[in-house]
């Protein structure tokens, strides 16, 4: 089955905003088994986006739309839905109403253009919003007496992932009518390069290219290590998850402590599990990394009955005052770490104790800016440190820094 | 002028890389006075790619194509183009040159598949490589008797951006004769949503419809607010500059208190350098947030100068102990926040003490969980202090949270 994708927005065209949805989505349709063989970015434009969309199902069996869903005059993708079915746009009543009791709860007003995404094309049904004001919709199309499916998520990123794995996924998949059930599972690794894993999955790699089934791929994510992700196909998803976790378990072996978890884990998720597991409480200091650590954590709901909280500081005075002697020596080493995370433990009455500082050091002779990141870890009687050399910018040093120091209680929370 | 964009390659499509080059091209193009309307990901198969460029050649004036350069059986684009052009790919003994002394000079054996990167379309012309071994092209083309130019360079974005600079602008320049300048500005806006400012702005932006120059867009950017772009188009930058900051004035007069920056601004970096210019420095307390107002304001470098750092926790009794009495109080309330900035301050030996305190409050009638977020601010002699209601998921309110509390501050700093 082939889904094409359209992104509508002249911000898009203006290189304002940089088209990561329509990457997204072209991601999950491959990991569902979907084929994408075109995607197009159109500009606020009614006659162009029409022309877009109609191209784009002439030649698909399955559209999706993202953005132009929004209240305002240049959100255009519902009438050019509209165009296309060759139908007419109705208030839908449930919509207002809750566009209505959205900006109650807000207490602001509401001004009226909201009402313009209560608007649905006649024969359309509603993917309803969990997150924003503007819901999705599910258009079918018949096109030259072909059944094609047009589907629209607004522009929002977090706004459109939530519609895709709701509905639009889903309903692909009941319409693909495929026997085939796709499932994936996706190995979260981290401390190795991709050629690194590739180097040691190669016998693996060469195996399955022989077998077809399932399909392993490398996905890097930047800062937060590399995917290994398998896809398997099968009858039916007793032998799909069978044939899954037959493999899984074998690059497992191969990827070895690199792994640290699975899908949706992240590597704060499963750190904070770990130590919730064992009954400990973590407290943070915060120096390089200016609360960013705190802040990954606290992202994950249910952090707080493990996490008691972070000292935040690159200020060596305040340091001594807040953390206590040691903490307060100048030179951003080791030994400084070990005594912030002491310091943290006990400001912040928990049973272990995690700081990281550092700061940049001179170039390196490739003239690239580096910088020596200590972290100090307070784990029952033991003050382990370690120091890592990170090129980079400001940002990706903060981040690396958060995601090795989580890595390195990780790997210590691991020792019997 | 109209110059679409094609981006070649499968890997595109899954996802695994995000095309931003066709976002970049778009912003060169409109600071050069191009019309680009259409940009299309095609995936490495020769009829589409044909089939792509064609299209967009019958559309366009011209066609940038980036990708699919190289020297493996999955590079199409100079097949595809000399397929297009209706002529045939001749070695080019120059180039072929080039690539040998490329790899000579590496000390390195060159894989004989590297001289496909020297075959060129009949009556194409070559841009030269200054960094990797594909050079680019310009391939003028008759279509239905009008004269068309596709314009061929590397997927590699700092190679594809050094061709465009060099080669493809000036060449677009020459072609159009038009010298037309496009200057663009936008206005960033927080604390009305885009249908509320949509209806402010609604009597100016019927007169810019009339005029038709500049034109004006709102680009929504989830919690950071609402984006006001004002475009200009002149003969010459300083007429369209100043056609822009004459218009940008009568939008800022309406917009009034919601403006708090423009362009590449930040709600961080603007707060920061309003701290800075008075000689003040920023103390947080932080438990709602969980430290991601220290994050984000920490992103911005050189915030050092005025954050001193950030106490994170959710636990009234650390609270007590490390911000004093008052923020001690069970009840996430005003005054708990009050009492909170007092003690940042003078924990943090900041001049002034901000802090951000909650919980979430039973789910309203529409059933959606709304949070009561209670922001306290102390600023001179002054306390002040405010609540927000709001719904959404754990990382929305957090993220509105640290927003909030930034533009309360940016607010109560603006106040004589």
């Amino acid at each position: 089955m082939r889904v094409d994708v359209v992104a509508v927005g002249t911000e898009l065209l203006l290189g304002q905003i940089v088209d990561t949805n329509s990457s997204w989505i072209g991601e999950q349709l491959a990991a569902h088994g979907f084929d994408s063989l075109l995607q197009t970015k159109v500009g606020d434009n009614l006659d162009r986006v029409v022309t877009a969309f109609r191209r784009a199902l002439a030649e698909a069996d399955a559209v999706i739309v993202c953005g132009g869903l929004g209240p305002t005059h240049d959100d255009l993708t519902r009438q050019a839905i509209a165009a296309v079915m060759g139908v007419d746009l109705a208030l839908d009543d449930e919509i207002a109403d809750r566009i209505r009791e959205l900006f109650a709860a807000r207490g602001r007003p509401m001004p009226e253009n909201n009402l313009t995404q209560a608007m649905v094309p006649a024969g359309a049904s509603v993917i309803p919003q969990t997150r924003g004001t503007a819901p999705g919709l599910i258009c079918p199309v018949t096109l030259d007496g072909a059944a094609k499916v047009l589907y629209a998520v607004p522009g929002v990123p977090h706004e459109m992932k939530d519609m895709l794995e709701r509905a639009v996924l889903p309903d692909l998949h009941a319409r693909s009518g495929e026997a085939a059930v796709i499932v994936s599972r996706t190995l979260r690794t981290w401390g190795d390069s991709e050629s690194g894993l590739a180097e040691r999955l190669a016998p693996l790699i060469d195996e399955l290219d022989r077998v077809g089934n399932p399909t392993l791929a490398f996905l890097a994510s930047g800062w937060e290590g590399i995917k290994v992700r398998l896809t398997a196909k099968a009858a039916d998803s007793a032998t799909a998850a069978d044939l899954l976790s037959q493999w899984s378990t074998r690059v497992e072996d191969l990827v070895a402590g690199n792994l640290f978890g699975y899908d949706d884990d992240t590597m704060e998720s499963v750190v904070l599990d770990r130590l919730r597991d064992r009954g400990l409480t973590l407290g943070l200091a915060e120096s390089a990394t200016g609360g960013l650590l705190a802040a990954r954590l606290t992202a994950v709901a249910g952090a707080d009955d493990v996490l008691r909280g972070s000292i935040v500081s690159h200020e060596t005075g305040l340091r001594q005052r807040l953390l206590g002697a040691g903490a307060t020596v100048g030179v951003e080493d080791e030994q400084t770490a070990g005594a912030m995370a002491v310091g943290a433990r006990r400001a912040l009455d928990s049973s272990v104790g995690l700081a990281v500082t550092g700061g940049s050091v001179p170039a390196d002779q490739t003239g690239a800016a580096v910088s020596a990141v200590c972290i100090g870890l307070a784990l029952g009687d033991a003050v382990v440190t370690t120091r890592l050399l990170l090129p980079g910018q400001h940002d990706q040093i903060r981040q690396r820094s958060v995601i090795g120091a989580l890595d390195f209680l990780r790997r210590q929370l691991l020792r019997p």
